[in-house]
């Protein structure tokens, strides 16, 4: 096909006659599809209802170490879901805490303790002039909203198909000690579907910070979510645990996971994991924060899944529901817009999204047009600090929600949206 | 019985030396009884195990207002278990969020919310010079570890059997800018089980805080946990948040509650209730923080218990279970006790404690010796900011986790040591 910037003002007033046509027709289809949020499909959520048969009232409630999981204590987790997390993650149960239902929390609360507290006895953040976050984007809109919302000032750092730019990470990290942090999403980042190379990893494992209190902030949120069956396209990165214990850095990171979408969102366990040094740090603090998680739930996802063997099945199972629906996208995207020179987009073998980079200048229009015609997506900019896309161009798919027919719907208005905008905004630089 | 301080020297001695080979046999037993937490018994724990019947991979999933349980969503938590919380607490669903497995996170949160980004838009308290909290005492020691810990200067009100003294409270609040709370555990108080009178209530909601960002902490943890089953000896207070309301004071409270000593401890839900102001400020923090609590849980608490009158039913088991215990304390310290002069202690209608006063400067030996001899109790101390008892003479029963035979021998280990350091005591005094 021939790129859009090459055809004449005429054809493009043409072409934008028959894409208006296009458009209002489609809008009279009445759709309404909510695509703003990576969440799974009804389809998916019935593949663990197992879980809730994990559990009943003639259950062994002990756990392996011999507590009642029905009662107080053992606030750091039971010793099966730290083994069960501990493997998910790639590290050992003893770097592990089991904790609630949803791994943001985690990090907000490890993010709020710094800032009242400081990390393992530094200045608490809240006491300094200026405290910096490194931001990978695009990224995870959720990470932006808590450093916004502790008036963290927010660095963007450019993304590559191997993780953030690592050259200006090791320069603001290990020069300014205003630096504290930085949101990683290592494995089937958010939203683009990049996994973090083994260089990229032993970079931020190497890491000389300048301010001794600076913590990677690692959320594996996908780390074992694979789109595709076969061991060549499931993606496997470093444990930047043990690398940044063979670096001499063991404090630098915190690790979070949980199975969110795994098993279900909001009911689901999670994790963080991180050096000893850092865990007794948390722990004096969650232990006045909570007596403890809930021990019952975490035994309910032993109990239903066994092991890391029982989770990587149920993934697959994942893997196979919502495979059809990325490569439906990928298949249309390829079909309507290879070569029209207006968008590119990203092809993940895992995670929760396709990353979509339109013209600049477009995206926020093309969100509204989509939203205009009943499909909602995730608001352009939000994959940014201050949700601020600098070039107004990226936008977030989140293929899983919808059922397969009606994905196909949506990618062919999304399609159509990009392309009735593109050729507006080409338009107006005739 | 004659009271030991009318007891001459002699006989004191004399005692003393009965009691010590008393106390040494007792040792040999070699009892072995953890009673520092006010947790529940296995029986208790075995009356909530339908609970894990409740929802099974067969169950509707959907809640009454139309939410699939099992995706992300409905951060305030699912409409049903609003109902089934605010009938706990005696309010408005409107008026609730439901959140995760423990209302001790949502008041840790609170504050935390308050010292990092202050209330309803005041200045955060992590700015000020200096941040007061009344704390009744004896009182919940997991309040007072949460101040601490924020660096807050904890003020201790004594507490009458109608409630903490209010003409103290009003002094504080009503004048100084910097008291910015108060803990209360209204209903079947923690550790001594009084309840607060109608005219506390209402002059806690015609408060006049100097501080507009001053609040309420109502902890109402026990407020269904009554351990009789005639209506006459269960008590009922009046709700603080219509008062508040009456009194043109809406914001001044928040209230909490949880299930934790209803269905499972750490697997229950939890609860905070306030003005709809109130509410809007947490939910703007609460929806960076989370994406939302375990709705499933909710779900399943719903389906157990259907309403609050299954709630109140399923106490009555729970009273049945724990009365015996709070009974056969009291007996032995009727039969042991009464008349010595050595000791008072409270009579509960409901809670988790009875509350034991020694002679002054005596607690902390009853403590040890009792350890020694195999029975942990709650660290003597633990019920005052702090953890420091000024006259050092109160001791927190906790009867629930033993068995009926376990609390009959620990109690009996317990007089004897009550009657052992009070001899010693009072020999000091010759």
């Amino acid at each position: 096909m021939e790129p859009y910037s090459e055809l004449s003002k005429e054809e493009l007033v043409s072409l934008q006659a028959d894409l208006a046509k296009q458009y209002a027709d489609a809008k009279a289809l009445g759709m309404k599809l909510d695509m703003s949020r990576g969440k799974p499909s009804k389809e998916q959520l019935d593949l663990s209802m197992g879980l809730l048969d994990a559990l009943d009232s003639a259950s062994d409630m002990q756990t392996e170490d011999g507590m009642d999981s029905r009662n107080y204590g053992g606030p750091t987790g039971i010793a099966e879901a730290k083994k069960l997390m501990a493997d998910m993650m790639g590290t050992k149960p003893e770097n592990v805490i089991v904790c609630g239902n949803a791994s943001l929390n985690i990090m907000y609360d490890t993010i709020s303790r710094s800032f009242m507290f400081g990390v393992n006895g530094s200045e608490p953040w809240c006491k300094l002039d200026k405290v910096k976050f490194l931001c990978p984007a695009p990224g995870y809109d959720r990470h932006f909203a808590i450093t916004e919302l502790f008036g963290v000032e927010m660095i963007t750092i450019p993304m590559t198909e191997n993780g953030p730019d690592m050259d200006l990470v090791e320069k603001y990290v290990n020069t300014d000690p205003a630096v504290k942090g930085i949101w990683c999403v290592p494995k089937y980042s958010n939203p683009q579907g990049y996994c973090y190379s083994d260089e990229t990893v032993k970079r931020f494992a190497a890491l000389k910070p300048a301010a001794k209190d600076f913590r990677i902030f690692w959320d594996n949120a996908y780390v074992i979510h694979h789109i595709y069956e076969e061991k060549e396209k499931q993606v496997e990165i470093l444990d930047i645990i043990s690398e940044a214990e063979k670096a001499g850095n063991p404090d630098i990171v915190y690790e979070f996971a949980s199975t969110s979408k795994v098993s279900f969102p909001g009911a689901g366990i999670s994790a963080v994991a991180s050096s000893l040094t850092n865990l007794e740090w948390i722990k004096k603090n969650m232990s006045v924060q909570t007596i403890g998680h809930d021990k019952i739930n975490q035994l309910r996802h032993v109990r239903f899944f066994k092991d890391i063997d029982g989770m990587n099945a149920h993934m697959m199972k994942h893997a196979k529901s919502i495979r059809p629906k990325f490569e439906a996208v990928l298949k249309t995207f390829d079909e309507e817009l290879d070569g029209l020179g207006i968008g590119t987009w990203t092809k993940p073998l895992g995670g929760y999204f396709i990353s979509f980079d339109a013209l600049p200048g477009c995206a926020k229009e093309i969100v509204a047009k989509c939203k205009e015609a009943g499909v909602v997506l995730t608001g352009a900019g939000a994959t940014f600090p201050y949700k601020k896309d600098p070039e107004d161009k990226n936008i977030r798919i989140a293929p899983t929600l919808p059922t397969p027919e009606e994905m196909a719907k949506a990618t062919e208005l999304f399609v159509l949206c990009v392309k009735l905008v593109s050729v507006e905004k080409l338009l107006t630089q005739k």
